[in-house]
């Protein structure tokens, strides 16, 4: 059993027991209610984890909860936050909606949570109004020009800038308060009606539904950074929380935003900054314009968020590994929403269950048990900054660290039926490749997750040529950061998605909204739940494969490829000017050269390997260099001002430039700048990304 | 192969065959001329080792040397540094030495490096000399109490303070410039003629010796925290270093200080603040007494010291593993001395070269193969600061955490021939023993090196009763701190070393001078060479238990041990105190009974092992909770102000207590402060505290 390999028709035997309706009604059970973080709700799916991990059919070896103390924001039930226009006499003269339209009972639910800005402060501020496009930096610049911001209210629409940074960004030049809304250009294809045209007639966005979101900079829990949030942990004071709104900010529904932005005065807003609204998006004079209703009226947010340190809770099981119970395959996804989260998180939750249900099943019958472990991580409180999986990889670092071979992160799994979408360190491109192979796309015995992929999403890889692509995991979108930023763990994600040619949504329209529920799934997500199914498959099938493998099938080739691509673009944008400076890009070519050459080798000594007659501690030799492949670019002091971001080549960056974040954020800052210390940290970053690489080299190359 | 455990009779033979005179050889051929970092003597040095280990029939399987461009200081060859008394007219009353006095010709190589301040910058002050005891921040503030230091020149003494704090502390008070002797009082036993007492009459230093020293806090390259000093690594601006003394400073013999220091005018200093002189160190008027022919004189310093950037050599050799390739043990020693350094270091590399040949030997002659792999490092420039270490495990920081199993440190083998003195992580305890009782003391074939050890430095322990006590890797005192404290590696140093009751010198009294001859080590420290060839092969069979036994010889109860002892002092010291202002210590005490519980069980699981039967995957997995178990306890932010720090419990601290460090230093500012800030952040360190025990328990808890 010692080199027993991953046995293909017990994948096959997974594939086929993977049920739809299964997923169906996983998933109607876990949307009943509204399960926000630390509500009543939340503690229901705690409990119907736990019974689903602890059954003694199809149930894990062992399942248990873990609590953390966590910071959260919520608004006041008592006193809802309230944004009015009002008059210089102090007349309210509109009022925003307080809550979502009801179009089915899930919107009468009282535990619907009022939509605000989670981490957003209370206050009462009242100016003129302005339109500043999508709060960005740039966007506030440029309205400076013209507008007096000082004492205004902005109003903004949701995308290219983070939810926080829209108000972070509008603070310095005096604005008093933000609004949010999602512009029917950017979710709903422009589509506005409910008459006939948004849900419950179709996926798009109601007039009235609002993004809800947690309006914080950082992952993990805001108060405790690197330490688990337990009962007697210290924490900050609150006052030296970085990355949240410094002024009250409030998200609205576009039928609100409409009322307000197309009365605005002042000049009309550059074309590229207007959505679907049939006016001219004025800047605002600022406030309204003289012929409007609102003509001299203010605009007024009366926020009443509040901040609560609560219980939040993992949910965890294991599957025990037969060989090496020391190696860990993590498998996880958040539990919490906004409101019922038919899609975000419950469609990969209702898919874990179902992966876990089948591997529960063949474990309790004593059919199989992996060679290595799996742990099932079911996060809390992921909607206010993925704190429940912050939280645990803090407070089992070196465990995790040790142990680890991979995490796997389903958390939408479907966004669209068109194709399957993953993203992740390069190192797994194999084995998803190899699953998606193997797997058939919903209500086809003939195409393969992976042909249909390629079609959608594709490049040409100077190895294989045309392959689907593989996105990055460069950012702190879903549960993965922790695990591949903070860890250094290779990680993937995978989901379900869109055909781009049908919509441009920047999102599933329902999201963050009383209108993400099991309603709105069923009839216009994944009729019958088979893309489901396919996203547990494919994910399942990865598990199996990290789990039962006896090499671990990741490949250190693909790394090199993609180092190779950092590179040429790094050359290609930073060389002269940085040698213009005096600082020579050689050590890092060389980096990567000594990186490739020692893939390389690693790889032919892996393919000349004969499995029937290698050792265990061969075997485990080789696969801990795999294993701690992605550890190796992990660098602590990296990056000092952003939390849990330590991977060299994967770390969140400002620049846009497909390359190395740390040398492209401060090549750009140095450019702008132009000063000799701005060029120095660009040197700084040249020399830890040259030692990540070389030191990631030299544990692929001959261990001695 | 793959169960094969240690072979005793394999370790008989290898202390058999560590020949005395081979050691004796070894010291005369390193210490033919001065080898300081980088000089042409120190170039002799790396191609000897390379030499040796190169050797086709005691060589290792592969040695290289690997070279650093690092940054130190110099005096300057042809303007030495000169230390004057001047009379208001600027005439030189009295020059101090430059050289120190010839008995040998050893002292009249011009290779001898003037003694020296190194990093102490270049300058020209001048002023009034004061007597500051030691140059501890209290020192100076007890004298400032009575005397103006403004524009003074302070005397003090070696002891108390590290080099480097001794002029830190001097600058605020406004003093210009520091000497710095050694009392015979500290390093003489109070003996002070040269005429029949000192060098070459006895082992106590000459009048005009002068410990020589790096006069910086932290440790590696100055210029290149964080990142291996190749050519075109990123450096730091020089006026950005710190830790290096502000002003001025040079060391000086105690001939001389005893002409300036019994000259000065002003009150006597307090009896603790005296040595060996025959006055009573008054305090300085500020300046000489009116009675002296040096009344109303002042200091003069004369500095040209300069930094330079060098390449500086660390060789390394390497015995492949036949089972476990991709484990290393690890022994090392620096190489670069300040002046011949038979004792500091070429006593350790005499020792580490034995070794190598006869390890070297039975390789080469097809006899053994270790089951892990050894490497050997002989460091450069470790009086600089550690550097080639530190470098080394910058450069290889992933490779070496991944792999690691231990590192023994060697450096001065015999500081005098009484006992074996032996530190190291809990953890290494027991195995060292375990070498301790089977090799025997020198000229003794009954008496262990254990059993005299005992006599010597003994503690009750609450597991075993008496036993000899092994200290702590609590600083930075030789290379073993880039393992210890930066990388989490089970560490070890060892040395034979003195009869307490015999001497009171604070270290063997050559230390750092002209004088660590291999004519003073022959006559004085280990005539025969017998206490060499015991720490070689006590040394030496520690690391052969490291890399051959099935079972790592890592004791976790050990560990358990200490850190219940550190729980007492803590407790003891700080609960009462932290509960008035409402922090819980219970926390703590609960992670360490965790991990005390978790210790107990791994160590029966041990016990009960049956070595025929159990799996090398099962005895990896053990082994591996057993390598790993010091590097759970590292937190590379817990110390962000002390370079290279991070294992939490044995990082260095300012505290006297035998306790926690970041606990202990924190409340003790708190303490100080009483600001609540302060107290927050004791309570911060008690978490990280937590933390890293708790996570440190849960890798040797069950796995899964
Ligand atoms: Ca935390
Ligand atoms: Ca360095
Ligand atoms: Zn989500
Ligand atoms: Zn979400
Ligand atoms: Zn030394
Ligand atoms: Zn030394």
């Amino acid at each position: 059993t010692l080199s027993k390999d991953v046995d293909e028709s017990l994948i096959e035997k997974f594939i086929a027991e993977v049920d739809n309706l299964e997923i169906q009604e996983n998933l109607r059970e876990l949307t009943k209610v509204p399960h926000m973080a630390t509500t009543a709700g939340d503690e229901k799916t705690v409990e119907f984890m736990l019974r689903r991990w602890q059954d003694s059919v199809s149930g894990l070896d062992q399942a248990w909860r873990e609590d953390y103390k966590v910071y959260l924001s919520f608004p006041n039930q008592t006193q809802p936050n309230k944004v009015t226009v009002v008059s210089a006499l102090n007349v309210v003269q509109y009022t925003a909606r307080e809550k979502e339209k009801v179009y089915k009972p899930d919107q009468e639910d009282p535990e619907v949570v009022q939509p605000y800005a989670a981490y957003g402060p209370p206050g009462h501020p009242k100016g003129k109004l302005v339109y500043a496009n999508q709060g960005k930096a740039s966007d506030y610049e440029h309205l400076n020009k013209t507008v007096d911001l000082r004492g205004t209210i902005a109003i903004v629409r949701y995308g290219g800038a983070g939810r926080a940074a829209k108000a972070i960004n509008a603070a310095p030049f005096g604005v008093l308060g933000v609004l949010v809304y999602t512009d029917p250009l950017d979710i709903n294809d422009g589509i506005m009606s409910d008459i006939d045209e948004t849900y419950p007639h179709s996926w798009y966005l109601p007039p009235s539904g609002v993004e809800r979101g947690s309006f914080n900079t950082d992952f993990g829990d805001l108060l405790t950074p690197y330490l688990a949030a337990k009962e007697d942990t210290y924490r900050i004071p609150k006052e030296d929380i970085t990355g949240i709104p410094p002024i009250p900010t409030q998200p609205i529904g576009f039928e609100d935003a409409y009322a307000l932005i197309c009365e605005l005065g002042g000049d009309a807003s550059p074309p590229e900054w207007r959505g679907a609204f049939n006016c001219s998006y004025n800047l605002g004079g600022p406030g309204f314009q003289s012929s409007s209703k609102f003509n001299n009226s203010d605009v007024k947010l009366d926020i009443y968020n509040r901040e609560e340190l609560k219980n939040s809770a993992n949910v965890m099981g294991v599957i025990r590994g037969s060989v090496e119970p020391d190696r860990y395959v993590i498998y996880g996804n958040h539990r919490d929403s906004w409101v019922h989260g038919a899609i975000d998180p419950s469609s990969g939750t209702s898919v874990m269950l179902e992966i876990t249900r089948v591997l529960g099943k063949m474990v309790k019958e004593g059919k199989w048990r992996p060679r290595r472990s799996i742990i099932f991580g079911s996060w809390g409180a992921e909607e206010f900054g993925l704190i429940g999986s912050a939280e645990y990889t803090e407070e089992y670092y070196s465990k995790l660290f040790q142990r680890t071979v991979a995490y796997i992160n389903v958390d939408i799994s479907v966004f669209a039926n068109a194709t399957l979408r993953a993203s992740g360190s390069p190192s797994a491109q194999s084995v998803i490749f190899t699953a998606a192979k193997q797997v058939k796309t919903p209500g086809s015995d003939s195409t393969s997750v992976y042909d249909n992929w390629i079609r959608y999403f594709n490049r040409t890889s100077p190895t294989y040529g045309l392959i689907p692509s593989v996105g990055y995991l460069t950012g702190a979108g879903s549960d993965y950061a922790a695990f591949m930023h903070f860890l250094g763990i290779t990680s993937m994600d995978f989901a379900y998605t869109y055909d781009r040619s049908k919509t441009k949504a920047r999102i599933y329209p329902a999201y963050h909204t009383a209108y993400d529920t099991f309603d709105y799934s069923s009839k216009y997500i994944d009729p019958g739940f088979t893309s489901h199914q396919t996203v547990a498959r494919t994910a399942g099938n990865v598990l199996l494969r990290l789990a039962d493998s006896l090499l671990l099938p990741f490949n250190c080739r693909d790394y090199a490829e993609s180092l190779e691509g950092y590179l040429n673009v790094a050359l290609t944008n930073f060389k002269d000017e940085l040698a213009a400076r005096l600082i020579s890009m050689e050590p890092l070519s060389q980096a990567v050269t000594r990186f490739r050459t020692a893939a390389d080798k690693l790889n032919s000594v892996i393919q000349d390997l004969d499995l029937s007659k290698v050792t265990p501690l061969e075997v485990r030799k080789i696969n801990d260099q795999l294993m701690l492949l992605d550890r190796a670019f992990l660098d602590p002091l990296a990056f000092p001002d952003k939390y849990g971001f330590r991977h060299v080549i994967w770390a969140s960056k400002s620049s846009g430039l497909a390359t190395f974040p740390g040398l492209a954020d401060a090549f750009q800052r140095a450019q702008n700048t132009g000063l000799p210390a701005d060029w120095s940290q660009a040197h700084k970053h040249l020399s830890i990304l040259v030692q990540a690489i070389a030191g990631a080299a030299s544990t692929i190359e001959d261990v001695m």
